[in-house]
C-alpha cells in the first residue's frame, strides 16, 4: 500500500466527466518480423508476463474515508487482464484516418476508477497487414518520461529476445484492500504533521516569488510569457467529454538542420512549427489575434526529491502567430523559452510539487467540478492557449512481441478553456505528432495536422535550406537502414 | 418542447454510472442485395434522410432547474449525425463471438445525456462479407414495441424501395433550448395541480390491491410468483458498469411444435427454455436452489391512456429450475403465467405508470444512487432473479439501405441485484436470443447461451417430438425460401 504524491493525486481530483486525465499512445507496428508470425494471443501472453515486472499495471486506487488524505495504491485483488487488453479492428482501408477515429473514440472515455488505470487495444486491419497498439494510462500513474521508462519494460530491442527473468513479489503493494480504519488512521497521522511543513513551504514559496521578480527585472521585458495574458480564440472554450485525434509525421533531420542553421534547440523548432501551423489555422477562421498565443510546455524535473510518478513542472512560452516571417517567429520563441527557463529555475522546480502535496483532496475536487459545471473557462481570460509537450523517444528500432515499431504518436489531455494538446515524440529519424482536441470546439483538427509539414517546409525555405524530406505518416521499416 | 412521462423519466432517474438504462440491438445484414453494392457512406446518407421522419433521433433532454419536475424533450440545436453514427470493424474471423465482444463493449458505456440518446455502429469485417448494425437507445425513448415501430421507419420491405416523401417540420419539438425560467414556470404549474391527482391515484391503488387479494384467494395457491421471494444465486449481486453479451438462435417452428403439442403459448415455451438453460448453469456452479427462480416479464400495455414511450408493465413468473422433467417445467410455468396475468389484470395496467408519473425526480435519483453506492442489492432478498423479455419481430425479410436483415439480437438492461437480462425476438422462422449480463458477476454467459438450443432439444425429446432443426447463429438468407 503506497500513498499517492500530491501531484499524482491532483490528476485524479482535477478529472471530471468531461475532462479526462489520461495520456495515450497510438503506435503502428510491422508484424512481419515476428518469429512464427503475429497472433493476438501471443501478444496477450507476452503482456501478461511482463505485467508481473511492472506493478503499476496491477495496482488500483483506494480512497481514504471522507477524503481526508490523498488516495492509496493497492494491488487489485480482482485483476483481469482481459478487461484491460482488448482486440479490435479498423474498417478498410485501415489508414491513419481510420486509426485516428478509433483512438479519438477510445480517448473520449474516462478510465474506470475501480480498476487499474490503463487500457490497451490491439488494433488489426491496418493497411499492409500492420498492427495498431493503442494504450491509455491515467496521468496519476505516469508522465511523459516515466511512461517511456515503463514502456521499456514492455518493449524489446530485438524481434526474438531472450526471456526476461520472472519477477519477484510486487514491491510496495499488499494483497487485498485495506480497511477504512487503517486508511483513516494514516490520514490522521498525516494531518497532525502538516502545519509545520506548511509553514516551511510558505516561506520557501515567498522566497521563490521574490527570486522570480528579480529575474524578470534584470532580463529584457516581454521575453517570458505570463499565464492569463493569452488572447481568447476558438481554442479557448469549455470542453465536452468527446475527443478528436489527428496525427502527423515529419523528418527529425530536417528539424535539426533548422536548429543548427539558426542556433536554437529542437524544442524551439517544434514550438515554431506549432506556431506556423496555428497561424494558418487561425487565419482560416479569421481569428488571428494581435497578441501571441501562450503555450504551456511541461518540463521534466527528474532531479526533484519527491516520490511521484509525475516529476514535471511547466513553463509558459509565447507563440508569436502574428509575425509573418517564419525565421523571425523561431528567434522570438528562442528568446521566450530562454526567459521562461530562467524564471522556472528561479521559482524552483519543487514548489508546484510541494503545494500539490498539501492541498486537500476535497478542495481540489470541488474546485474542478464547479469550474466545469459553471463553464467558468468561458468567463475569465484563458490561462493558456494550448499545451505543447515534446518527449524524446528512442533512435533505434524497438519491438513488442517481435513486431517492429513503425511510429508512435503520443497524446496528452486537454483542459477546460484550452481544448487542444499537441504532443510530439521522436523515433528513428522522425518526429511523430499527436494532436488531441475537444471534438466540438476544435472541429478542424485534421486541417491543423496538415499544416505541420507545411510549417516545416516554410521554415526551411525561409532559412535558405533545402526543401523538406518527404516522410509518410507511417514510414516503412527499411526507409533509413536495413535492420535485424 | 415535450415533457417526459413519469415512467420514461424514471428510466433516467434510475440510471447510475454502473446501471445503464439503454436497450440495444445487434443485427447482422447481408449486403449482397444492395443495388450498386454496399458502402458506409450510402447507409449514413439513408439514415440521415430517415432521421428527419423520426423526431426521437434528434431530440435531447433538458432538466428542469432544481429538478422540480420531469425533464423535457427539445430538438438538439447542435445535432451532429457523425457523433451518433460510427463506422467500426471486427477482428478476423468476424464471427458471432467477435460481434458479441464488440457489443459488450458498446453496452458498457452510458449514453451521453447532453446529446440525443442513441448511437448506431456499422460494423464491417464480419465473416462472409456481412455487416453488423449495433444500435443503442435509451430506455426513456423507447420500449420493445415502440422500438419495433420506430425501426419500421428506418427499414424497408424491399432492397430497392421508392424514396420516402420528405418529412415536414418535426412535431412537438421547438428549435433551440428553453430558458430555465420557462422550465421553472411549467414545473410550478404542474406542482400546483398535483395533490388532487395524487388523492385520486391513492384511492385507485388501494382498490387495485384489494382486487389482487381477491384474485389470489380465489385461485389455487402458489400459481403466481411474488417478488422478493426468489432464492439468492450468483446472478443476484451488486453489478459493475461492465457488460458481457452472448447470442443464440433456435427454430421458431420447433418452439411452435412444442407449444401446439402441450397447449401452451410461445412465451411459455421461451420461459421453459430459459428455465432449462438456467437449471444447467446453476447445476454447473453447484448452486441449484430448492425454490423456483422468479423472472420479471415485461408486458406491453398499449391500451393504456398514458402518453409515454414506455407503455409497459411487468408480471412475475416462477421458473421451476429444481424440477427434473422438462415437460413438467413447462406446464408449471403455464400455470404460473396464467396466475400472473390474472393478478396483472386485477392490479390494473396503469397503476405503475401512474405512480411513476407522480414520484419526484429527486426522490427517484437519490434512492437509485444510494442503492448502488451502499450495494444494497446484496443486503435484501433479491426482487427477482432476472428479466426475460419476448418481443415479436417481423416474419418477412426487411432491409436497411438495401442490405437484407439476416438476424437481429435484442438486448435489455441489467439491474443491481439481477445481473442478467434475456431478450428474445422472432424473425422469419427463427428466435434470436440476446443475453446481456454484468461482466464480473456472470462470467459464464457464453456457456449459458450454449444451453439454450440444448434446452429446446431436451423439451422436444421429453414431449416425444422429432429432434430440433439445426439453425446457425446467423442463418443464410435463402435457408427458408428464395427471396427478392
Amino acid at each position: 500500500m503506497e500513498r499517492l504524491s500530491g501531484l499524482d493525486a491532483a490528476f485524479t481530483y482535477l478529472e471530471t466527466p468531461s475532462l479526462h486525465m489520461h495520456v495515450s499512445m497510438a503506435a503502428v507496428f510491422d508484424p512481419t518480423t515476428v518469429p512464427g508470425g503475429y497472433s493476438y494471443d501471443k501478444v496477450r501472453e507476452l503482456v501478461s508476463e511482463r505485467l508481473a515486472r511492472a506493478p503499476i499495471f496491477r495496482r488500483r486506487l483506494v480512497q481514504v474515508p471522507f477524503r481526508l488524505d490523498h488516495p492509496y495504491w493497492v494491488e487489485d485483488p480482482a485483476f483481469d487482464i482481459d478487461y484491460h487488453m482488448r482486440r479490435a479492428a479498423l474498417p478498410a482501408p485501415g489508414g491513419i484516418e481510420e486509426l485516428a477515429e478509433f483512438v479519438g473514440d477510445v480517448c473520449s472515455r474516462q478510465l474506470d476508477r475501480s480498476k487499474p488505470l490503463w487500457e490497451m487495444y490491439l488494433v488489426e486491419g491496418l493497411a499492409d497487414g500492420r498492427i495498431g497498439v493503442v494504450t491509455k494510462i491515467h496521468h496519476c500513474t505516469i508522465d511523459g518520461v516515466s511512461g517511456a521508462e515503463l514502456l521499456s519494460e514492455l518493449f524489446d530491442l530485438e524481434a526474438d529476445p531472450a526471456p526476461k527473468p520472472v519477477a519477484e513479489e510486487l514491491p510496495g503493494l499488499r494483497s487485498g484492500l485495506p480497511s477504512d480504519l487503517v486508511l483513516l488512521g494514516r490520514a490522521v497521522v498525516a494531518r497532525a504533521t502538516r502545519p509545520a511543513r506548511l509553514t516551511r513551504l510558505a516561506w520557501k514559496t515567498g522566497k521563490a516569488f521574490f527570486d522570480v521578480r528579480r529575474v524578470r527585472q534584470s532580463t529584457p521585458a516581454g521575453n517570458a510569457a505570463l499565464p492569463l495574458t493569452t488572447p481568447r480564440t476558438s481554442l479557448n472554450q469549455a470542453i465536452t467529454a468527446h475527443r478528436r485525434v489527428a496525427f502527423s509525421t515529419i523528418s527529425l533531420d530536417d528539424v535539426k538542420r533548422v536548429k543548427n542553421a539558426l542556433e536554437t534547440t529542437v524544442n524551439d523548432v517544434v514550438l515554431a512549427i506549432c506556431t506556423g501551423a496555428l497561424r494558418q489555422y487561425l487565419i482560416d477562421g479569421d481569428e488571428l489575434p494581435d497578441d501571441p498565443l501562450v503555450a504551456t510546455v511541461p518540463v521534466s524535473v527528474q532531479g526533484a526529491q519527491v516520490k511521484s510518478a509525475n516529476k514535471v513542472s511547466a513553463m509558459f512560452v509565447a507563440l508569436p502567430c502574428r509575425v509573418d516571417d517564419p525565421v523571425k517567429r523561431l528567434l522570438t520563441i528562442r528568446d521566450s523559452t530562454k526567459g521562461a527557463k530562467e524564471e522556472h529555475k528561479a521559482l524552483g522546480a519543487e514548489v508546484l510539487l510541494d503545494w500539490a502535496e498539501h492541498a486537500t483532496p476535497n478542495l481540489f475536487s470541488a474546485a474542478a467540478r464547479a469550474y466545469t459545471r459553471f463553464r467558468l473557462a468561458e468567463h475569465h481570460r484563458p490561462i493558456h492557449s494550448l499545451v505543447i509537450s515534446n518527449v524524446p523517444g528512442p533512435d533505434f528500432p524497438i519491438y513488442l512481441g517481435g513486431s517492429r515499431l513503425v511510429a508512435g504518436f503520443p497524446l496528452g489531455p486537454v483542459m477546460d478553456g484550452a481544448g487542444l494538446n499537441i504532443t510530439v515524440m521522436s523515433y528513428r529519424g522522425t518526429l511523430n505528432w499527436g494532436l488531441m482536441a475537444c471534438r466540438e470546439t476544435v472541429p478542424g483538427l485534421d486541417r491543423l495536422a496538415g499544416y505541420i509539414p507545411a510549417a516545416l517546409e516554410e521554415l526551411l525555405s525561409s532559412a535558405g535550406l533545402d526543401p523538406a524530406t518527404p516522410v509518410g505518416v507511417a514510414p516503412g521499416p527499411d526507409r533509413r537502414a536495413p535492420v535485424g
